[in-house]
């Protein structure tokens, strides 16, 4: 029984659903003829990146330079920065981009006047396309902005047009597939208006597109090249409200050692707090925000539960979990809880290091950012 | 000019501020001749531990076994692990309590009786009493349960009564002196019926009661023997908001470089994300939510501006800005933002490292908890 290896908040990790969700994710995206490039921000460790390797994956995408220099030193040669350019890793960036294939992501031009300073080998750019999100990137219409930084890529001998990288990131506010498949809709329509308007000059240029709902939901891509969907890999309670995914495709569930009880209030405290867990939250169907689902823990793994014990609350180290009187009642101090975890990213972020099932540890977590 | 040695998210701290709110606590303590305790679950570091100590305080609070044997490292010979017993740590618990003067807290006899397997040596034991926060504890109601906890504690050569501890994080709710002080007096009123029901048997009890608004914002503490608040060495927006602190005695803030800007919106976007500052979150007096506030950056720190731009919202690396159209368009690409955290000891937690305003670096961080 894993939970005999738990002593203290631990964030654990089926391997078998994980490499169900890459299978998935690698399979459609083979059926769509689509390259897939996945976000690594999620697990953020090299033997988590080899399991996609063994599925034939070769590029992948990451948040930061770091994180790219991270990736590279497991062999990762193909690497694309999926954030704006931070003109002060300008250096980093060159270095990293004469030792791999490595793409950045721009949505201005300042950015690239910074980087050309350094630069002795060809970089890929990506322009950000924002297809609805208005996070970041620009829109179709902002044609001035968009040919602003295509002259200044033609002008410099080592830049090339990558294509349009985009991230619908609107679809995390749905909360069903048929709300996500409306997001797809709307932002395939508005890629292809970027395809559209420069293919006729760059026949080469891709069109990247994220997220992790539309890239679960959705069977059919259209204009689209390239998929960079992170969690996934994972899942979590977030991705199941929005409709990504079901409660038994979560790979991940953190172990916390109950260490009080309350069942006149229906509580128990457990060691597992917001340096754990994070403090992401999700609201459930009765309306009450929460930061977790209790899970039953088995011999191999977990079994979900029906009117499952919620985590109601957080502070920096207790999680304190909300369920019937009996429930609390049966509980024994000491005993082993398995919680899903609301945002899985941040979760994994926080815990850098993951129990397997099997009993094996994955620690080979990159620690700053 | 400090923003000079930024390239990427950066805590800063300013090391006045910082002994400012020391010192102002360490004063309060003086006068009411009360013993200060400090929660070094805030700053998690072995040289602002340092500056405590030169104030001469000897005694700490820390939130778990791990930061009781961090802090033990650097010379720390008297301990409070403020939360409730993790018996799976009886262990390391007993090896600790060989070294170093120990205090551990209860509130339930299953805890103590594993620990007395493995005690060698003299422990202090508290119990956790519950003056109306309901996160853990006891009620003085509960005597049942608190005799039992005595019973097993008199029966039992290691372990020593030391007192009851109490945590009046009801205080959190509160939205200005008047809230804090109301929370106070009834906290203060229970704590007193503990010391009345108790302190005949037990002469030697102490009471500790903790919380920074609390211990902030109240002159006087009837009846307490010890204060443990930890949020105070930097406080931050949600103390601010609380009532506990003004904006200027905040002794961290968030440097981040700007990547993009999209004035015609309102909004920038900064490298800086839930990485960096953690999700926790405030309501400000316009009913938005939002993760954090600008401060202008001086030559020596910041200062405080009129009508701020706030963090509206947090991505994993992404933190987007909401500011005047005017203030985003005289941004550039690159420049440095401070932004004030909601909740400092999150933000500390998983940054890790201070770059202080002389330039030098803290990076003497407990790392995995």
């Amino acid at each position: 029984m894993i939970t005999e290896k738990i002593s203290r908040p631990t964030l654990l990790l089926d391997k078998e659903k994980c490499l169900r969700n890459i299978e998935r994710m690698v399979e459609k995206t083979n059926r769509n003829e689509l390259a897939l490039r996945p976000h690594f921000k999620t697990h953020q460790s090299h033997e988590v990146g080899r399991w996609f390797r063994n599925y034939g994956v070769q590029a992948i995408t990451v948040s930061s330079v770091r994180m790219a220099a991270y990736f590279a030193a497991d062999g990762w040669e193909d690497i694309t920065i999926a954030f704006p350019h931070n003109v002060h890793e300008s250096e980093k960036v060159a270095e990293l981009a004469e030792k791999i294939q490595l793409q950045i992501v721009v949505e201005n031009t300042a950015s690239l006047t910074y980087l050309s300073e350094y630069l002795k080998h060809d970089l890929s750019v990506f322009i950000k396309a924002d297809l609805g999100y208005h996070r970041t990137g620009l829109e179709i219409e902002q044609k001035d902005q968009i040919d602003a930084i295509l002259e200044l890529i033609e002008e410099h001998d080592y830049f090339q047009f990558k294509g349009f990288l985009a991230h619908a990131g609107d679809s995390y506010d749905a909360r069903s597939t048929t709300g996500i498949m409306e997001i797809h809709e709307r932002s395939l329509a508005k890629a292809k208006a970027f395809r559209k308007a420069y293919q006729a000059d760059y026949p080469e240029m891709i069109i990247s597109y994220g997220d992790t709902p539309c890239c679960s939901a959705a069977e059919h891509f259209e204009g689209i090249d390239e998929l960079r969907p992170g969690n996934f890999v994972f899942y979590d309670l977030s991705q199941w409200h929005i409709g990504s995914c079901s409660l038994d495709q979560i790979a991940v569930a953190m172990a916390c050692p109950v260490v009080a009880k309350h069942p006149e209030r229906g509580e128990a405290v457990v060691y597992g707090g917001g340096v754990h867990f994070s403090k992401d939250r999700a609201t459930n169907e009765q309306e009450e925000t929460y930061y977790g689902l209790l899970v039953e823990p088995l011999e191999e793994g977990w079994n979900i539960m029906e009117s499952a014990p919620i985590m109601k609350s957080l502070s920096q180290e207790h999680g304190i979990i909300k369920a019937e009187t009996e429930w609390v009642e049966q509980l024994e101090i000491g005993q082993i809880v398995f919680v899903l975890p609301v945002h899985s990213c941040m979760t994994a972020d926080i815990m850098k290091e993951y129990l397997c099932l099997d009993g094996s540890w994955i620690r080979d977590v990159m620690h700053l950012h």
